[in-house]
Parts: C-alpha cells; structure tokens; sequence
C-alpha cells in the first residue's frame, strides 16, 4: 500500500516583468520543482529566484529545458537536429546546474519541457540525444517522466542508465493509447476532480481515458499545473486528501535514497 | 625578459547561420580562447564545436558573458541591476562550464564582454556584481583583464581572491587615463601595426597613446581580435615575429602552474 | 471649465503565453491606448488582439515602440545609435499600423515606452531621431507625451510639425524639476489617491511633488497603469469621479477634431 | 522565346554585427530582392539599408516573413496555428513595408521564407493563412513562389486574386514529385553547373530531378542564392550567358506593366 506520492510542478516560467501564476504559493505546496531554464520560458533572476524558493521550502530541483521559442512558450513542435537537441539540453541544465550549486542545492532531476518532450518520444534517436544532453552533465539525474508505456523515451531512459519517476498527469486527458494532451478547460481547474483524479491513481493505479476506457497508471509522482489560476487551491485540496488516506507527500527522489530530508510542508501542515 | 606571452582571443560569437570570421582558422593560432555564450553571441551549438576545437588544439577556456543583447552584439550599455548582472554571469558561465565538461575541458578563465565589461567598471559594487556571479561558479577561475589602472575591476577581483591575468589589446586605442576604444581601421588591420605594438608590448611593457604619450603597459596576454577578416594573417604575423625574438607563444593559464600542456602551435610550427 | 479628459493606458504588454494585467477590462476603460510593438512587449498576435479590442470599445489606437529587450521590459536604458532609434520606431510603428489597416482601425498617435522614452529625452539629437521615425511612418501621428517642460521632446516635436498631447502620471512620482519615477507602491495602486490625484490635475491643474512643492502640470490626458492587480478598480473610480464632477472621458485625439466618435465606455454607463 | 528573365535573391538577411555574404554585390546584381523582415534574419537596420540598396540599384522588393527562429534561421518547421501564421505575416511585412514608404520604394512582392513556406504548402488552410496575411497588408503583392505543381500555394494564391511570379531554384535539387531541396553542395556553388541549370530553363523550360528525369519547369523568375561564398561570381556568369543568348534581366514585376524602369544593371553593362 502507498504511503506517500511525489507532487510536482513546472516552476520558474516567469520572464522578466511577466509573472505566472502565484509561484512561491505553488512552491510551498509542492516536492519536486521542474525549472525552466531560459527558453522556452525563465529568466536568470527568476531561475536564481526558483532555485532559492525550493531551498527555503524543502523542494527538490529539477531541470525543465525545452525548445527556443519564448513566443509560443515552447509548446510548438520544432524540428531541430539531434545535434541541436543534445546542446540545448547541455546548455539549459548547465545554467540551472549553476544557479543550483550558487544557493547550495543539488540539481537531483530533469524533464523535457512541452513540445522537446514531444520531440523527444518521436523516435528512439530522438530519446537518446536528449537523454546525452542530461547525461552530459549529469548521468544520476532522475528523469521525470509520464507514465506512457508506448513511447521509447522511458526505456531508453532506463538502458542508459537513468533512474526514471514515472508521472500522473491530472490536469492531461489520456486516450485508450496513453497520448495525453491539455483539456479544454486549463486555466481554473476543478479543485474535486483533480482530487478524485490523483486518489485513483495514487490508491489503485489507475485513470479513465477520454473513451471511458479504464487504463493502468503506474508512477510515484502526480504534476500538478503550477500555473493555472487556482494552482494553490488545487494543491492545498490534494493535501487534504492525501493526509486524510494517510499518504505523506514526499519527493520521489528521496524515495529510493537513505538521505530523506524533511519537507517543510507549510501546506499540509 | 620575457620568455612566453599569451595571445588570446574572443571566441565562439558565431550564431546559428551566421559565421564570424574564421573561427577553426583563429583557434589554431592563439592559446587562450574568451568564449561567447549566447547573450551577444554565441548559441548552444557553436558553443559546443568551440570548446571541440579547443581542445583540439590546445588552447584554454575562458567564459566570455555579455549583455542578452544580440542585436547589437553586447555592445551597447544597458542599464541592469547589480543583481541581473550576477545572474547573468552565472547562467551564461554555468552553460559554458556544462559544454567544457561535456568534452572534458576545464574551464579555466573568464571575461566579461564589450559593454558588459564597460558596466563591470563603471563602480565597484557594478565590479564586485559580476566577480560574485564569477565566483559563484567557480572561485578558482583566472580573470582576463584590461590592464588599465584606472578602473576598480582588477583591484576588486584580486582583493577577492582572484588571478588576473592583464591583457593588451594591440586593436583599440589607448588615452592618456588608459581608456581603451575601438580603432577606426576595425575591419581588417595592420600586420605590420600590429606586430609592431605587440613587440613593443612584449619586450617593453609600453604603448602609445592617441595624443602620443608612451605609457607603460602590464600584462602577459595579448587580446587580438578574432572576427577581423584578416585574423588568421595578423596571428601569422604575431607568431613569426615572436619566435624570432624568442617568445614562446602559450596559455597565461599554464605560466603559473607546474601543468603545463604542450600546445599544438601549428601556426607557429 | 475642463469638460472632458482623456485616459491612456499602455496596452497589448502581453507576450505569448504571458498575459499582463486583465487587458480587456482596462481596454473596455479607457480612452486612448498605447500598444506595444513586439520589442520590450507586445507580439503579432497579441497586437492584432489588443488592436481589435481597441476596435470594439472605441478606443483610439497610438503605437508605443521601446527598445529590444523583452528580458528588461525596455526599462533599462540601452546606448542605442540615433539611427538605430530611428529605425526601432520605424519597424514597430509600421508593424502595428499593419495591424491597424487589418482591423478597419486608424493608426492615429504614438508613445516612446519606458526607458526608450527616457532615452528620447536625453538630447535634442534623441528626440529628433524618435521622432523622424514617426514622422516617416506617418507625420500626422499624435504624440502623446509626459508634460514635463525641462525636456527637449515636447519642443522638438512641435518645431517638428507634430501635434503633442500632454499627459499627467498619477501613479508616478514628481520631482521638483519635473522628473518623474515609478512609485515604490506600484503593484497594487489606491484608487482614492489615484482618484485625488488626477481630480487635482484635472480641475486644477496641480500636482504635488515629492518635496511636498505644488507644480502646474498641463495636459488633456492622464495615462493610467494598465498592468496594475487593480487597473480596472482604479479606472471604474476614475470614470465615477469624473463624472461627479462632469468631466466626460474622451480621447484627446478627437477633441480638436470635427470627427468625434461616441466611445462605448461601458464602466462608466 | 524568352527576352527577359528576373534574377531574385533572398536579401537583408543580416543581423546586428553579423553580416551574411556580400550584400551591396548581390543587390548590384539582381533584378528582385525578397528582403528579410527581422523573425528568422535582418533587424531594422539592415532593413532599411537593404531597402535603399534596392532603391538604388533599381531592384524590385518583396517582403520575405520567416519563422520567429533567429537561431535556427527560420529553416526549421515549427507548428504554429494558422493565426498565427496570418500575424506573423502582418507583423514582418508591415514592418517592411514602412521602411518602403521611408525610402519611397514601393512594396510589391512577398514570398514566406525557408521552413515557414514549407509550412504554407502542407495545406490549403496553411496557405490560405499565410496568403490573407499578405492580403491584409496589400492585396496586389505579387507573389514569388517556386513553380511547383504539386502544391496548393500557388493555386490557393490565384484563387484569391494574387500575381504569381514563378521561380526556378538552380541552387536547389527537385525530385520527380517537384519536391526541392538544399544540394549537399551548397556553401560555394559551380558558376558553370549555375548557369547551365538557368539556361535550361530559361531557353527550354525544363530541369532534371535527381533521379535523372526531365521535368518542365514554369516560370520567369530564377532563385538565386544570395548567401553563398562566390554569389556575385555566380550572378556575374549568369548575366553574360543570359547577355549572350539576347535575355534581358528584369524584375517580373515589370513585365506585364506598361512602367518599366531602366534597371541600373552595373554587373552586366
């Protein structure tokens, strides 16, 4: 039986003078950051700003890299080489990596962003140079990863080497093929449907895809959007409801390890 | 006297589809290479195959942040906080440091670029703002400076605790208060101007100012641009007048240190 | 007797994914809108949207170009070249007049933003270059500007053959020479100071500087923040105000003109 | 037979301190130029100046919008919605176009650039998108498009009432299908294998693919490419074979008007 789950969120996406959403409320709530890294969203004092706030909190930090394109917040397919996916991976992670080691904390983790996770479940030779990208600068980095069984990005993930944290995405829909894709309604979320989403999947594995279909989910970490309206809301529900089935809310990257340090849970305090 | 001098150069300003200069031709023919990282120049890519023919060739590595303004090349003044300016250097540094280890380079040195560098010691506390972003990556790594007085820049990076290595820059006009600009003839120079300042640099330790005064000019490095169209030639020209007065061309990186690599000075051969 | 005032906002500051402010329900509150222009804010499909809102409320539309640096807002001052200012205005003037003819909607007025402006008054020379962008885009522009005397815009402008309308700031601060600074309160403004302040400009013509000094500041139009928490709170208390003490509110471009367009100023009916 | 044919090149296609190929040379030597709009090359800047060249050689100009990938040179597909892609091109060509009027040239052709025309051929409504964009800012451009059958641009672009001026790309490999791609040999191209590939086709009509087939190739206009090493040279034997065969270079846009100008053709007087 499950004693605790990972929440995770993608944070730092604020860009100079634009803030989104209400990040160190969402901070707070949270135990695994993924930081944008200045592409596709993110700026230096904002990454310098994040990786601060996940010190403060207890939140383990991730690199969250994606594609070149500020204007469409790297949510557009782009079809780059794989040279081009390798070096922009190295370049990303390696500025977070800096920020990271500035405030004294241990860059643990990383996740593709939107489309360069698109990307990088097209083809296997796809996987593989992101996957160089973070094995460049780290090989013990913890891949973040949705729990899709039909992509080759897991398994290529795990024959290289890498630890993998498999993904619950509440706010996605899933079809009958585990492709997931953002609902209609982002931007306010039902604070007691993700609840219901995130007790299914946390207590019996499982999620129904947009048919009906019932299908098994595994994984030890729910994302959360950080950057809908009501993102706390939703988080201090989730809470609530884990606390009252007796799951804590932990960083899955402190799962597997001895060294489990303990959050500074305000939220759910 | 002198027995070995260091010819350094700004490095790695090509973006995307646009080519500075030659690049491989210059890094053949010099020892000690200030790499753009993708503020005023310089993207991921071109990052990469920089710091390759690097360490093809032997030469050391300096990163060489500027302000994120592409379009003028990092070289107009812009306004930042003493913050931005810290965050700036450790995004861009903490990149390059990921391309260097990628390849098994040590990032040995750094340079603030163009107006950065003219904001960098404009006061100290703008001095003591970029050094600490320097710092954050690593304290070990050697400052590449102008050597002018006037300015709180190297008095603040060795009362931190850095090295500095001093530079002359045989392409810019002195004045008499050792402020340094751009030469009119930028484009494509003298060999014969350059040589000569360059050896009366390096056997004399003095230069000219723009109303003729001979002042006396520190350092072991010369700064010698690498996107004239000519670059190639002027550093032809440097190493054969340098061998014939018996200076060893080499890293300053290299001149303190017992670890001395032997360069693969195929210009010079 | 003033019978009418016009409020200006700057608009369309949103970026891709990155909305500011709640910019329709300060379009559906103002008079006169300042939109940006792709550089320090502002993209092309923000622009065409911001432009149709302009459309639908019957808001005169005036272009607000800054400089390239999204990163800073173009609130940090850059070194810019007079050409080079000329030709920024140029290009973003001449993209949003695009969108302008696309929409059925007259270009009619123009605005430096933020620090490009503080660069426009820096010198005559500044000035004339701003300004010979409009002039090429369009001599007929508007130009709506902070009614301060010491500064050589406002003169430049109508020794150019421009017609200037002067603008009152109730959310900056004025110094005794008529300098004026962001508040250290921006963020969340006070809609009774705000309404205070621009009833004092309003009826009397008067604003208070920091040193506690009473100024005249001239103008028929009161640029409002747009991108504060509050803009519509404050803007509903401008339009109540205003109309207790009769005070229509109407763009400024019309009030020489024949040609003047009820405005559908929902807020206030 | 053939009197005439147009020699277009891709222009303005520098960026700050990054100059790409010999510009003035190309612009001396052709009788079009599809001017880079500052989204995947050019800034305001070379705009202008690219612009006045045009003025002054006697070179026709088109707008030439790309992707917002400066990085990538807008060469790489991106998967932008169809609005955005109207915008994109209002935003570039409006721009460009006030920098026309400034010069008092006349906008009068567009073309979409690299992977953003690849875009504008996948469908009919990606076609359409990028077409009305060109409408909204003039609906008599004429546009440049490369005379490939097997596409719905073309058709889409006369449906909706636009000239079509059809090129052939002697810098580019078709395949039986029409497809066109970028030869392995660009970078320096063969002034003899150049003007072999124009000649066939401005005296025959036809080229052949890469496997060997003889297709028929429309059009009255020749795609040269600008950014090559030797594009003068190239321009240079274009324009004494096209002179020994008694075909005049001209810009198509003249062609079918009665107000042909005198071209100021220095390369072939």
């Amino acid at each position: 039986m499950r004693t605790w789950i990972d929440l995770n969120s993608d944070m730092g996406e604020s860009f100079g003078n634009f803030v989104l959403g209400r990040p160190e409320e969402v901070m707070k709530r949270i135990s695994h950051a993924n930081i944008a890294c200045g592409f596709h969203a993110g700026d230096p004092t904002w990454m310098r700003r994040t990786v601060e706030w996940a010190k403060h909190y207890g939140v383990t930090v991730g690199a969250h890299p994606g594609f070149p394109d500020l204007m469409g917040f790297g949510r557009r397919l782009m079809n780059i080489t794989t040279q081009e996916a390798t070096n922009y991976v190295v370049y990303q992670t390696g500025a977070l990596k800096a920020f990271c080691e500035m405030s004294g904390v241990k860059l643990q983790a990383a996740k593709p962003h939107g489309a360069f996770y698109s990307w990088s479940i097209l083809s296997e030779e796809n996987a593989r140079a992101v996957l160089e990208g973070f094995q460049a600068v780290d090989p013990s980095l913890v891949l973040y990863l949705p729990a899709l069984p039909s992509y080759p990005l897991i398994a290529t993930a795990e024959k290289m080497g890498f630890r993998v944290v498999k993904e619950f995405y509440p706010g996605l829909s899933y079809n009958d093929e585990g492709a997931i894709t953002v609902k209609r309604s982002y931007g306010t979320e039902s604070v007691a449907e993700i609840v219901d989403l995130v007790l299914r999947f946390a207590l019996d594995g499982k999620t129904t895809t947009t048919t009906g279909k019932v299908i098994d989910v595994e994984g030890d970490s729910v994302c959360v959007h950080g950057d809908v309206v009501n993102a706390p809301g939703v988080l201090d529900g989730l809470h609530a409801a884990l606390r009252r089935e007796g799951i804590e809310v932990r960083s899955a990257i402190y799962a597997a390890s001895e060294e489990v340090l303990p959050l500074r849970r305000r939220a759910s305090a």
